[in-house]
Order: C-alpha cells, then sequence, then structure tokens
C-alpha cells in the first residue's frame, strides 16, 4: 500500500505489507522499488546468454549513452563498493594517490577496497565543510605532491560523492572548477554516484552536465539504494579508457552470470524516468523531515539537499526514538563537536518513506 | 508453463512464456526458478537492516548448519568467481600453492580471481582424467614441494571440483583419500560446489559425507546454476578458520547492501529439499540426453554423472545443429585429440531443461 | 683522512679524499665506514653458502640476540623501505590500518611500498609536534575505529619512528605509553629504526630499553644510513611473529644471494660498538653545528637529539649557501609556516661530517 | 691467490685465502671478483648524491647504452629476483599470462615473485627439453588464449631463461623465431639473464644481437652471479616502455640508497670486458669438467653450453664426493627418469673456480 501510495502503483499484494515505521537507517534498508522487482521476473523468460551477452545489458549500454547523450563504456556490478574501487583501480596505478573526502564512503566504509582492488594504491582524505571538498583544499593537496619522484605517490585521481556522504551536492560549476584543478594535474576524476539521482532531481541538472560536461570521466552509477536489488554500473566517458576493464570485473568476481538480471533492474531504473521520480521522492521525503525537524527546534546541521539528514539530538530524545521504533545511525564527525550530552543522527530517507514515518518521527520530537 | 510441467508448480504467468529451445550452453543461461523468484518478491517487504544483518541471512546460517549437521560459518556472496576465490585467499597465504585439476573453473575461467584475491598465490593445475584428480597425481605433485625454502611457494591448499569440469563426481571415499594426503601435508581443502547438488543427488550421500565427513574444509556452495539469480556461500566448517573473512568479503565489494535478497534466495533454495529436487531434475534431463545420444552413436567421452555432458560431434552435424537453433559450446581438452574432421562439445542440462529439448536434439543428430 | 680523523683509524688509502665539502643532504650521501668496507673484504675469502645459511649471518642472529638481550628472528634486506614495508606486512592483515606519524617516511617516502608489501593496507597518518604522536592523539584516532565490522579497515599496528623524521627522539617512557595504548587495542608496535643507534646514544638506553622493554614488538634496524653500503634488519622480538618471514622476504626479491656480504656489514657495525661510535660522532656534530647555527641566530625549529636539524633560513642566505657549494634539502612541514621570504632546510649530519664542514657553513651564515 | 692466478690481478691480500675446494653448489656461492670489490672500495670516496642521482649510476646508463648498441633504460637492483619480478610486472598486466619454462628460476625458485610484483599475474610453464622452449611448443600454448574474454587470463609476455637452468643457450636465430611468435600475438619478450654473459661468450654473439635484434623486448641482466656482491639491472629496449619504472621500483624496496655503489659494481663488471672475462673462465672451467666427466664415463644429460652441468650420478659416488667435501644440489627433472639408484645432479662453475677442484673432483668419480 504504501509503495503505491508513494511512486509507483503496479506494486504487487506481496509488497503490499505494513512496513516496520520509521526506518531512517539508510537507504538501503528499504526493499525493491516494484517496477523494478517486476522487471525482474519479467526477464526470467526463457534462455539468456550469460555473462552479459544478452539484450538487456545492450539496451542499458545504449540507455546509458542516450541519458548522458555520449558514448559510454558500461560495466554492471552487483554493489557499490565494487563499482567504486573497479573505477578507481582503473583510472589510478597502484603508485597513484586517489584524492577525496576524508569523510566519503570510499575511504571510510570500504573496508580498503580501493587499496585492494588498486593494488595498493594510496587514499588521500581531505577535510571540507559539509561533506564537500573546496577548490582551494584540492589545490594545497596537490601543491604537496609532484617533484618527489620516485619517493613519493602520484597524484592520480579525485573523486567526489555526489550526492555526498553529508547529503550536500555539488554544483556542476563546483565540478567544473575541482576537474579543472585536477585535469590540470593529469589526474581523473571520479564520481561516486551511489546517489546520483537524489543530486540530479535536486539540481534540475542534465546527467550530461553533472558530469562529463563538467570534467567527469568515470562514474559509479547507483541503483540499489534508489530501488534496485543490487544493480551498480561504472560509467566510462572515454571508451579508451574502459581498456581491460573486463578483465577487471572478471577478476574480481564480479562479473554477475545470469547478467540479464542485473541489466533488467537497471532497466527498469531508467525507464520512464523512474529513477527520477523514486529519487525525487526521496528528497521529497527528506525536505518534509527537515523542515518539520527545524520546526521543532532541530534545525539540520547541514543543507538537506538530498535524502540524508543530520541532527543535532539530545541524548534522551535520542533514547525515547529508539525506544518506540526509530532506526537510524548516531555518526561523528571530525568537524562537529557535539558536546556528551548530545549526539549527531543521520537520518535517510528513500523511495519508500512515506509520509506517516515522518509525521510519527517529528511527533515525538515535539513532546520532548 | 515448462517450468510448471518441471519441477515447481508455482510459476506465476510471467515465466510461462515459450523458451528458446536447446539451449545447452550452460546452466547460467537458464533464469531463476519460480520459487526462488516468488522468495525474493516475499522479501520485498517492509524494511531489513543490511549487509546481513536481517532475520532472512541468520536462516540461512541456522540452516545450513541443520542440513550439513555441523557448526559453519556461512558468508553470501553474488558469483562463484568470488566465493571461490575468497575461499582460497581464506585459507592460503601468498606463498601457497593451490593444487586444483588442470581444467578446473579456478584454473581457467576466472581470469585470474584465485591469484587477485590470494595476492599473489599461485595455482598448480594437475592432469587427470575425466576432470578428476587421481590420489597418486596429487601425490607426486606434492613430493616436489617442501624443503626447498623460501625459494619455493608452500603447499598449502586442495581445490576439488564437485561435480568436476568434465561433469564427472568424486565419491566420498575418493575425497577422503584426497583429503588425507592433502591433511598429511597441513594443506587446506577447498570444495568448488557451483554444482554440489547434482553431486549430491547423483551419490544419494549426504551434504556432510560429501564434505567435513570426508575432509573437505571450506565449501563453495553455488545456488546460482542450481535456479538462483545470484547467490553462492562460503561455507567453513571450522568457524576458526572464518576469522576476518567478513573483512576480506567487505573490501572484495562482495558483501551485498539489500543481503535478505541474497540470503532468501538461499533459502528458497535449499527449503522442502528444493534444491535437491532441481538438481534431480537437470541431472535426469543429462541422462535422458546421454543415453539417447548414445543410442544414436554418440556415447558421451566421459561418465555423465551430473548434468554435464561431453560429446565428439562431426563438424557438419556441429554446424547442422547449430543452424537449426541449439546452444551449446565447442570445448578442448588436453587429454583429447579429436582430430580436425569433429570437435568435442559440452552439453549442459538445468532445472529449467525439458523433454522436447531433448528429444528435437537427437532427432538432428539421429538424421544425421 | 678525515675518516681517520673522524671514527675510525683503518681506512685504506682509497678514502682518503677530498670530499666535497657541506653536505649536509642526507646521511645516505656519505659512504661506507671503513671497517665495514674491511668487513666486506674481509668475507670475501672462499666460498660460502647463499641465501644466508653462511657463519656471518647466523653471528648476526646472535650478535643481535646478546644485545637486545631477548631471542630474536632476523631479517637482513639491502634497503629500509624494504625493512619497513616487510615488517608492517607481516604485523598487520591487508584490512589493517597502520597508525603512522603524517610526515614519517612510511607515509610520504616510500611509494606506497606499505601499501604494495601489505596487500592494500591503510596508513593513518597522525599529526604530532616535532615529528612525534603524543598518546592522546593516538587514543583520539583509536577512538575512530572498532564497531563498524567490516566496513571500516582495523586498527593493526602502531609505527614509531626512532629518531623521528624532525631529528627528535621518543623516551622509553614515551615509548611505553603508545605501545600501551596499542597493546590494549591489540596493535602490534613496530619501530622504524633506520637511525635507531643516533637514537640510542642520545637516550644512553639499552637497546633493550628501547625495544621491547618499553612494548616494540617489530624492529626496522637500520645500518646503512650509519654507515653500510646497504644493510637493514627486521628483527623481530617475538620468534613467533616471525613465521613465514622469509618466504615473505624472498618473494619481495629482498633475499640477497651472497647474503654474507650483507651480514659482515652488519657485524662490523655492531662489533666494538662501532654502530655507537659512529652514531655518536653524527649526533656530536649536529649538536655542534646546531649551536652554532643559534648563535649566529639560526635556532632549529625542533630540539636536535640525532642527527638532524631544522631551521629556518632566508631565501637569500640559501641562496648563498648554495652557491657556495653546501648540499641539504627544503622541506615543508604541515605545522610550520616558514613565510614566503624563508625556507625550511633540513640538515643531516653523518659518521662522516667533519668539523670543518660545520665551521664553512655557519661561517657563511655569519657573514649573512 | 687462486683469484690472481683466474681472472684478475688486482686481488688484495684478504682473498688470497685457501679456498674450500669442489665447491660447485651455485655461482653465488662464490664471493666477489677482485676488480669488482676494488670498485666498490675506489667508490667511496666523499659525498654522492642517493638513489641513483649520482656519476656512477649515469655512466652504468650509458655504457650499456653503448654496448646494447640502443637507447636504453636502465634499473639497477640488488638481486634477480627482484630483476625479474619488476621486469614481468613492467610488461604483463595482472589479468596477463607469462609463458616461461616449466623449470624456469621465475617459475619454481621466487617464491611467486612474479606473481606478487604482477598483482597475481600467472605464470604459464611450457615443458622443453634442454630447459628450452620450443617454438611448437609456444605456439600450441598460445593457441588455447584468446576468444575467451573476459574469462581467461591474457596471453601478455613470454620469458627465456639465457643461459637456460638446464645450461644450455637459445642461438640468436632461435630466440627470434619466439620472439616472432610472441609479437605476433602482442605478447612482450622478456629475458631472464641471470646468466647472460655465460651464454654471450659461448655464441660470440653481440650483446644486441642476442636482446633486442632477436625481439627482446626487456632484459633481467645479472652481474651478480658473475662476479658482482649484489648487482642486478632491468634493461628495457624500448624507453616507452619504462614509464612508471622508478616509481614500482622503489615502492618494492629496491632503490638502493647509497647507489652509486651498486652502479660501481656494473661498471667494474662492464669495464674492459670484464664480464665476458669472468664469463669465459666459468664457462671454460664447466667445459673442462664435462669433458673430464665424461671421459670417465659421466656424460652430462644436456649440453653443457654456460657454466652449469647436469649429471646422473650413482647414489655411492654421491655419498662419496660429498664425504669428500664436494659441494653440490641434487635436482629432479621431470623430463628425466634417473631411477633409485642414481641421482641428477648440478654442478656449477663460476669465476673462482680453478683448475684443482675440477681435477680433485674427477679424480673422485674416476677411482669409483
Amino acid at each position: 500500500m504504501r509503495f503505491r501510495a508513494m511512486v509507483d502503483d503496479s506494486a504487487t499484494p506481496a509488497i503490499r505489507a505494513t512496513f516496520v515505521e520509521m526506518n531512517f537507517a539508510s537507504d538501503n534498508t528499504a526493499g525493491i522499488a516494484p517496477a523494478i522487482l517486476d522487471a525482474i521476473a519479467e526477464a526470467n523468460c526463457g534462455y539468456a546468454r550469460g555473462y552479459g551477452n544478452d539484450d538487456w545489458t545492450q539496451r542499458v549500454e545504449r540507455r546509458l549513452s542516450e541519458i548522458f547523450e555520449h558514448e559510454v563504456a558500461v560495466f554492471l556490478v552487483p554493489t557499490g563498493t565494487a563499482a567504486n574501487a573497479l573505477a578507481l583501480a582503473q583510472v589510478s596505478p597502484p603508485w597513484g594517490a586517489v584524492f577525496c573526502h576524508a569523510e566519503s564512503h570510499i575511504a571510510t566504509d570500504e573496508c580498503g577496497a580501493p587499496e585492494f582492488f588498486g593494488s595498493g594504491l594510496k587514499l588521500v582524505g581531505l577535510p571540507g565543510d559539509g561533506g564537500k571538498i573546496a577548490p582551494q583544499t584540492l589545490q594545497a593537496a596537490l601543491a604537496e605532491y609532484g617533484g618527489h619522484s620516485p619517493h613519493q605517490v602520484i597524484a592520480s585521481a579525485l573523486s567526489l560523492t555526489q550526492a555526498s556522504e553529508a547529503g550536500t551536492i555539488y554544483r556542476a560549476d563546483e565540478i567544473e572548477a575541482l576537474a579543472e584543478i585536477a585535469h590540470d594535474r593529469s589526474l581523473a576524476v571520479h564520481m561516486d554516484g551511489a546517489r546520483f539521482a537524489n543530486a540530479l532531481v535536486r539540481l534540475n541538472a542534465t546527467p550530461a552536465q553533472m558530469t562529463w560536461r563538467s570534467g567527469v570521466d568515470v562514474l559509479s552509477l547507483g541503483a540499489t539504494k534508489g530501488g534496485a536489488l543490487a544493480a551498480e554500473a561504472v560509467v566510462i566517458f572515454d571508451p579508451d579508457r574502459a581498456a581491460f576493464m573486463g578483465e577487471r570485473r572478471k577478476r574480481a568476481g564480479h562479473l554477475v552470470s545470469k547478467h540479464r538480471f542485473i541489466a533488467a533492474q537497471f532497466l527498469a531504473y531508467l525507464d520512464d524516468d523512474r529513477w527520477l521520480a523514486l529519487a525525487r521522492h526521496a528528497n521529497a521525503m527528506a525536505g518534509r523531515l527537515s523542515e518539520k525537524l527545524a520546526a521543532v527546534g532541530l534545525k539540520p546541521v547541514w543543507p538537506v539537499e538530498a535524502n540524508l539528514i543530520f541532527v543535532v539530538l539530545p541524548c534522551a530524545l535520542d533514547a525515547k526514538l529508539k525506544a518506540a521504533g526509530a532506526s537510524y545511525y548516531v555518526r561523528t564527525s571530525e568537524s562537529l563537536d557535539v558536546g556528551t550530552d548530545n549526539v549527531l543522527v543521520r537520518l535517510v530517507t528513500s523511495f519508500s518513506t512515506v509520509d506517516e514515518d515522518i509525521d510519527r518521527f517529528v511527533d515525538l520530537c515535539k513532546k520532548s
């Protein structure tokens, strides 16, 4: 029922159940968007060649070329960590330094996957307000690299997270400014787009503007957080850069054998602008939640631009919310000292969040 | 319709379509077994914690402990290559040698995944009739290792494929004999069980007999070829050996975020002995096909003990079959010289193979 | 002549030449201490088994056990980078985090060797005045690790540089305090002792006090900077931790075939307390240089406790010194802003520095 | 005395000692050729920039360009394993297959160094009489590669050992034939030249003929076995292929800090055709030994073309020789069955072997 009410009217009875409410733990605690599940079922018809030699996969490739208005090489994988690590290993040598936000997912939540896939490359974490890297920060960091060969690793890539881990968004001109600095030093520009759609619908930019037109060379495009079962894509805008990526993916165990089903998820995600609709819903829910929280005196600490809200809660309220069944994670951030009586919490909305989740949550906050 | 008629009567309309016929290319060209697809849909209800902290995953672990009559540590992953490579990296150091059949999947079809995950470990390919390693072959190979430290890599693991790539099966006593040789030299014993169920139903052995009771330490247990969308498990029989496997899997990008859906596949695969039923059907189809081929003078080159048939076809017949729409792969084997007028072909049956596929294929052979 | 005058009266004619003066670039721009060169020549007598199976190597092992008053496992290698990277890979898994000073050699000057040898482990650079890590800094950094398995790498090791890159020295009680924090969290403690002897003679501590008695588990013990041609040792205080280190070293190409010559260097370095005499000379020269510089208004920025001096020079003086033939490196440090008219320079003394080098250098500074 | 008598009259008293006799264990059980040791001492004069930025290193580079009549990029390292592993990692991707003789040093004696440096590349061992790969063997092996992307590793390089591990030598036209097959399939051609000089003087070919003119792309050029302390060079004939080799070497810990001393060894090795004289002596001793052995009925099993002799000895004689103090290794070879009453032994001569070693050894054989 909730899914129906929300963004899709094709929900099958199975998913019209009652959900555990107030789940703001992550966008991956949500299930599969009904249309995407349907697409899996529809693809389950007859035989198809394995390992990506199927029609669904070809259609995804064509579709992404259209959407990005550019020839692209596409490699589907089941997880975002795989997409990021494969992408970075593809654009940075083992002796390369990849510049990223110090609190980015690749730096803190992938258990060293970029280093593993990249044969020991080095991530250089940069500070930055609201999860974003400022051009001058990148500039200053790069100034410390070069001229000390072969003792120092070589500045090789910049990785931007869009939307950021703090729920903020890089504008196209911000990406462009960062990419220009990077390209001047021959760095490749990678974008971790696990929440790419959430950024896209917020900015009202085209996919092309937010990527290659602004200087992005390789994109990890996520569908899982947006509503797929498990479907991520490495999108490479210069097909020359894609050489041997097929081997790289295979030897990482990330070439799914019944590949049509990962491709079918992506098609359903992209078709009829469904990815945008799903993201718009998630963002709208985050907007509603942040406004209502602000109204009860709990103003988010960073601008709420996608589907993530960071807010400081008194410990007592935190305990009360959890007792009432709310789910979310407590986070720490180097740039924020919340004292000992408070916690910084992250609230994530998704395609499946409904008004009632929000209203009940805020209600509990109000009465505190 | 075909699925229904075959092994499952819960098929939804979507999969009652007409299939491309005579597809013997691989067991991964088949789709998803209906009950497994249903299980995915059923799991799509409300929120669940990500990364394996969900009820489905716990149930898989309990279920596998019951099935194997042993405490086990279980790590679900989306591909068989991942399962094999993670398992081998877990039981062999970078300076280890892993002994396997020269034509095993890990040696020839995983693009170096074991070497990648294992930080450069070495696979030592052993010869063996019908895809199986003989005890004396292993014994002789091991005699070449040891006593030359630190110049030589260290014999660390034995990997057996069950059912083998040639479609043959190790009996429990054969596994035991090999494992004893391996354990005497402190090697770990890994089993690549991408087609474990096919072996199991053929032998009428228990899962325990075919694994830990015979000396297997770590199993790659496949569900994908048997009917899942993408679900494989690393099953470790000595939980002490599982230390930090969670980190290893995560940094390889193989920890699926919406983990309940991979677990749900496995549950459906295992529940009600469905895995056995699906495998029995595949094996039965292979039996039928091999008998009929033999009857028309095309005797399989190796015993047909699972769902794989290898047969030598005259090139003209090969061309005719392909023209008629049959799908299969031509293989080469070091141990078989088929001459220039013939090809060695591999025919794979699956849970979705139906009688008509076989009859039409044999019919075409008959008339040649 | 200079060498003779300095620390050794066994110099052969070949090295009595006139040196380029005022070379403070590094302790590796110096040559070989005469007694060590003589030892190479003496070892060049007849045949000896390769790869460490020789008498010289056994004697080094015994000698180091005596010196450290502890059973030790010793692995000789030709470079300090190899010693560090092998040591860290031995005590940290690929998913481990190694905590070190942000400006330590392993973090900035080894082109990612620890990450390469460690299959992608992660170095976590910590800030700290004068090249040293404060206990509370380590404590705070560790507080960010743990409880987020398997998404986050695991805190695995602490690496301390003794003497530090800034020329300062950890006292035994400082090492003990840091090691206690590390051990409480099950981290191994590594010491990069490229300039171990310089620290030792300064502190007047025993090798045991400065290492295992204070909690150091593994030491990279350098002889090269102290006067050897190329000889470094990984010293492991708990032989159990040394398992398979022989294989690790061999597969890294760091097992020297004519091993007696690397062992002979080490023996000569250690015999008759030569290592201490050579280091005392280097330290004394640094003391003399820093005092004289301070007397002309150029006070070192960090305490001069070993053989490294960091001093801020006006750009004009820097130019003048270089024009006069002085050699040294300009450095930057995140913790020091020297403005645009000055440079921070590093002056390194060694066993071969003589009074005249210092006097002439200071003289040039004086007149500025 | 022996060294003097042999190839060099500049020996210092220290090495005029009596040697353990009949040492045929390896060419690395010999010491340092006197002229090379002298060169180290001569280089020990004053200061020199570290890490290869010294005059000696530049001279080695120029000298090798002259010797090979070709612009070359040169990277000096302390061990042959490092040279081989760095060279192979430079010319093969992680998903590459490197074809080599099954009994080559890289395949059997480097503890997986090529796999480690090559991030998990795969060595494919080929059979071949007398340690050499036949063109048709390579051809047949390559036929098994290709067309199965991305499941199979990609044929990337051919590695030839010159002189081979069996003491035989590839003629220039044999190298050319193999290299042509390799290049036709875009494989790089590597030569493991640990005993390059021994091959060179035997063939009376120029260094150019035996390498780039015959299709060799990268050479591991050894000096250690020929008389150096520890000095090997990776010689890259197409400088474009050398990109980032400096970083690769550094992060492997193989950039020696006091680099002048490794360069000085190489200069002394090459100057005045000393490398050829040293190798000629070793080869002549092998020739003498093999002829005398044949005369007493112990005919070497493979042609003695360099400084290695393989001969089958009755176990009783083996015991007697060892009791008399002779040193050598027993080897096994897949292609040779010597029965249970015999052993296959390898006898290695070197620049330091003298007539008396041989005469006494043969004398012992004679009387058996």
